[in-house]
């Protein structure tokens, strides 16, 4: 950790229309945005050493408050030193809240004014999670940038309800706030450390724009939009975007929570979005999916079995030049380890050289063309 | 590849009573004994990049004729240029001929003198081996030491039982020699390939010895001792070991199949044996449990939970020495892809280390007292 630096903060470098070049600086370490964050789920990026995910190019990684306040548990995680120390990685850590996973993953749910009652989807342990046990979780954890605790509705939903939902998050963001001032004037949170809030309001125009109006009053020093990708579309993902970035500040960042494909990404660079998340690039790879610079390729497909070609010779992952198709085939339909360490691997650099690109592109101007040109050349078939 | 050397052979370097320290050349390289071979049962070893099986210092691997002719296919391999190729590993590969898979893993075996009929455990799919088929198998595959195809018998069985299947197996041993003769006649098989004879005969003394004399009869430029670690136990193993490598000659490696814990590594390193290969350092790993200088360890048990202390600092693999075992007992619980690559990375490395302390001991002839203080430390509770 830089102990030079104590603080949190957002510089916009650069901007090429609405697409933003910019850089986060944190104690531990500086993110260069536009920024992909592999998640790290229970600790983990899956099937990656922490070497690797370094070596893509990730600025800072995500972990997943619901799943390790499960297990090991956060309050485990804070007598082993933190999950920097835990899982080997000195970079930034986001983690999130918990309301998504529990909207997702866990059963029995119950929310109330007070919180999320829920029962883990490990072993139906009965679990609470409040605006102010979330904070305390994070805050256990150590993580550099924490978010609000919110509830997180499936769509399609009714108007009054993404509204009733949205405005429980209004207040349970206000309740965050608290509880992360509190902790920092406890020595429970580190200086430099941030919480984020985040924008709800489904795809409707007026609740996003009240939503995101509201946090901006309360004043946080980032700002995510969240419950998009849950269903919605990528037309209706992006509609939505246009019409709630403008009501964000120009000197904070800008995250998109759960997003997505490249294409996604692409698209919501152009609107001004600043971070992302996604478990796609290691997933797709433990499923035999590839992301390359000449489109998506399902190594299930015969096609490649006696295909002694490269995944992606344009790739800087070298796993992505050595390895023929042929055996990468082989090992997916074998369901090997080493097919999923592999396009885990090759994903996850994907990923970061996309970002990389872009940021490339808007630091010379030539986002746009850059954005249609890739766009193009990643709706082949590779 | 080295194409200065177009030649097999073993030398013997030194002698500790009966542990040898030995080297053997192929036009791949050179391979230290007394070796253990990782086995990359379907052209990996398993959870592991080949390039950290180099790195733990295995100078050779083996490869699973029964398995690699049912996926992806001999011929297959064979035309996107060999198993070498096929996997990214440039050093030599020795593969089995499928006796020992056809008998473990196949249905509806039917054994008669021509060969084994069997049906893949894969697809159900029809198979016949016999020692033509497997020698051509293996010549497609490109591996540099082969082995005879045999018949292996599951233990406890009738000694008139064992005599025929040894028998057989003599017989499937001058059917082998003479098919891989052929290979090599009709460039099939390149120079500096070798073809090993399996001595048969389950635990019985007598049986042994007459395949062991039958097959030396017969000239190979190596001996395997098959049909062991099948259920006979330690004792009865070593028992055997002392019976039969009296029988085989000095100047030739002698490769003991399928074999096993440390302890039996050591006792038969004690007895002579130069060359080793199992599945238990990776199939354990990806079970959770681990090899380290101080004993086995299971990274399940409670006791590690919140132990910040290293795996093994002993080991020369990094990641036993830089993840705590509360770390990788959480990923062993989570059932996360990098407690089973970890884990499989640190036994590999732990099997390699103990070879080369093997070869060190002998080399300065202090073989006896570094085995008797070696079991000692690792038959504590790691």
């Amino acid at each position: 950790m830089d102990h030079a630096v104590k603080h949190f903060g957002y510089t916009l470098l650069k901007q090429d229309r609405s697409a933003r070049l910019g850089e986060i600086v944190t104690p531990r370490g500086v993110i260069r945005t536009p920024a992909f964050m592999p998640v790290g789920t229970v600790a983990t990026v899956k099937a990656l050493y922490p070497e690797q995910v370094k070596e893509a190019g990730a600025d800072i990684l995500l972990g997943n408050t619901y799943h390790l306040m499960l297990r090991p548990g956060a309050e485990r995680i804070a007598r082993l030193g933190g999950l920097h120390k835990f899982m080997r990685w000195d970079g930034p850590i986001l983690t999130d809240s918990g309301g998504f996973q529990v909207m997702s993953l866990s059963t029995i749910r119950k929310i109330t004014e007070e919180g999320a009652q829920f029962q883990s989807h490990i072993d139906g342990s009965k679990h609470m999670l409040t605006p102010e046990r979330s904070i305390e979780i994070q805050c256990l954890l150590g993580s550099d940038i924490q978010m609000q605790f919110d509830e997180c509705i499936q769509l399609p939903a009714e108007r009054k309800e993404v509204e009733r939902s949205m405005e429980l998050s209004l207040r349970w963001a206000e309740r965050s706030k608290r509880a992360f001032e509190q902790q920092v004037a406890m020595g429970g949170a580190r200086p430099g450390q941030a919480l984020f809030a985040i924008v709800q309001g489904g795809v409707d125009r007026d609740l996003r724009q009240r939503s995101a109006r509201a946090l901006v009053e309360m004043g946080f020093p980032g700002y995510a939009i969240g419950g998009l990708a849950v269903g919605e579309g990528h037309e209706a993902m992006v509609a939505t975007l246009e019409e709630t970035v403008p009501h964000l500040p120009q000197d904070k960042p800008r995250y998109l929570m759960g997003v997505g494909t490249p294409q996604d990404l692409i698209e919501s660079v152009r609107r001004g979005i600043d971070m992302f998340d996604c478990v796609m690039p290691t997933r797709n790879g433990r499923h035999g999916m590839a992301f390359t610079w000449s489109g998506r390729v399902n190594l299930h497909n015969a096609r490649h079995a006696e295909d002694l070609a490269p995944l992606d010779p344009e790739s800087t992952c070298p796993a992505a030049r050595d390895y023929s198709r042929a055996y990468l085939h082989h090992l997916v339909k074998a369901g090997e380890y080493l097919g999923a360490m592999i396009l885990s691997w090759t994903n996850t650099v994907f990923y970061q050289d996309l970002m990389a690109a872009m940021r490339a592109a808007i630091a010379e101007g030539r986002f746009e063309a850059w954005a249609d040109d890739t766009k193009t050349r990643l709706a082949q078939k590779g």
